[in-house]
């Protein structure tokens, strides 16, 4: 793997859908005690081997629940469907398992960097803990059962985020996408579905669940985005060398000069700074070593992660104060101590 | 004066207007022959006895025309007289005599600062120096004739730039130009006429002419731009003080990181960027003393003085460049030199 990947490969993220045999698909449950029973199924073997809390999403506050959601341990749906819903996660918060979404349990891992395969390990020793106290709605031919077809077979779904300036500056992001959906493959922007323009952050996974194994999937998504990173790289030199050479370096370098001056500064704007300090980074115009804690920094400058490290609830003009404040410092530091 | 003064009033200029007797106006002349014989009077007492030298409209080159418009020697309107027009420029930049522009003669005196006395001694002692081998159309009763009935009487333009960021950031400007119209004077923004908003920058000038001495006039407008000031010292309080606070120190801390940072900038965004820079300054928010420095920045970063600096003529690609080299360096000594 080159050098250039670390900024690139931004996350792995791996989920398992499953539903447990003899139970109706959670938007058919009979009612409220049928979906605690199957929380309290799902959540009897796990919450005792391992470091997992069990949340009740009627039982969280509405800090709490933004708190989560934003650091994806659950789904904006999961909260709205308040007394039938709950979820396990653990104490480092790469491990969730929401339960009665859309199916009975979701199992996620993230991890940042790509490394598919140690999360699908890990996600699936979990799968296998819960595995051994309840049975899952499974068919021999079709694989694990789920709510929606397009999950059906593995219930996998193998996802990388990717740090795409150079391709999206250069115009290529519509080819590459057309390549990967040949593929059976999607890409989508993370920040403003579909243009990806902001923060140049995009999201690949596997479409196909059904009719292939886990492995086959997570191999075919690792090489792919192995193959877009080198690609990103090959785009890189023709942004250095090309015409809009000044123009970009221009763009990393104002985009470092607000941050660490602002006094004022939005959770947006700063996805979209941070993206231009990534790629001045990466195309050696700041002196920024880890590039990868600058996606940390983004992470911990959420709303919420942010009322969390205050330890209390700011108001938004009180948190883009404390974040340009933050960020500014933050970020002087990181290209001072290369 | 009070010390925020230096940079509010940032400069002075005076101007007489004045004709030859016996000779028609500039746009009336019979003929080429007819325009340089007025030159030849004009010139001959002054070009020995000072440090002036003469330029003749169709002598200098297109790139020299363009600088002397843009240190406010020339207008662009003597430029098209071409064969009929010349003027008389002191080393210093600071004097100029221009010949058979609306007038004969429009001898005008530019000085830092407020100093509408001392400017107005210094053309005096030219237009006493010429006035020595000319008879100037002169009537008793109307005082110096001019081409324009707007300048007759005295032929004296008295004007002061101020800097009113607090007042224009605060909605004032309107109720300020408004009560100086009142008074016989009139203001104008400098940059994109009348709204004034980029830049902050205001010229205050005497409308009348007709009807009052040189002395009243001057009086007239010092007392106004010192009054002018005092308010603008005033709503700089407010500006620290009020709800806009963190707004207003945001716009300025992130032109200075713009500005110290950017690797291509044009002089349109410059003037932007030196405004809110001298703004930050002048609140304190910034460690900048001689705010006054910054626009001789932005003067010296104008493209033709940029293109004698280099000693060649550059492309507006490269002078963006160069700019952006030279205002980050120099903005970051200025803040450091505290």
């Amino acid at each position: 793997m080159s050098s250039i990947s670390e900024g690139t490969l931004v996350s792995t993220r791996i989920r398992l859908a499953r539903n447990l045999e003899g139970y109706p698909f959670p938007s058919h449950l009979k009612d409220e005690k049928q979906a605690k029973e199957i929380i309290r199924l799902v959540s009897s073997g796990l919450n005792r081997l391992d470091d997992f809390r069990l949340y009740y999403m009627d039982g969280v506050t509405e800090w709490e629940a933004d708190a989560l959601i934003e650091n994806h341990m659950i789904s904006p749906a999961l909260i709205e469907k308040k007394h039938y819903a709950a979820a396990l996660i653990n104490g480092d918060r790469n491990l969730s398992v929401m339960i009665n979404e859309e199916d009975h349990l979701r199992e996620q891992c993230i991890i940042k960097g790509l490394c598919l395969r140690r999360a699908y390990d890990k996600i699936s020793d979990i799968d296998s803990k819960i595995g051994r106290t309840i049975k899952f709605a499974y068919d021999e031919q079709l694989g694990y059962l789920t709510a929606c077809p397009t999950n059906l077979g593995t219930g996998l779904r193998a996802s990388v985020m990717l740090f795409l300036p150079a391709i999206t500056l250069n115009d290529n992001m519509r080819e590459v996408v057309r390549s990967i959906s040949r593929l059976g493959l999607t890409v989508r922007g993370v920040y403003g579905e579909g243009s990806g323009a902001e923060g140049y952050m995009y999201q690949v996974s596997n479409e196909v669940t059904l009719g292939v194994t886990e492995e086959e999937i997570i191999s075919q998504v690792d090489e792919v985005a192995r193959k877009i990173c080198t690609l990103e790289e090959a785009e890189r030199m023709r942004l250095k060398t090309g015409s809009a050479r000044m123009g970009v370096m221009d763009k990393c370098m104002r985009a470092y000069g607000i941050a660490t001056n602002c006094v004022v500064l939005s959770s947006e704007e700063l996805i979209s700074l941070a993206a231009d300090i990534k790629l001045g980074a990466c195309l050696g115009y700041l002196p920024i070593e880890h590039v990868s804690s600058i996606d940390d920094l983004v992470s911990r400058m959420q709303p919420h992660n942010i009322n969390q490290s205050a330890g209390r609830q700011l108001s938004a003009d009180e948190r883009d104060v404390y974040r340009a404040d933050y960020v500014s410092n933050h970020i002087k530091k990181l290209a001072e101590h290369k």
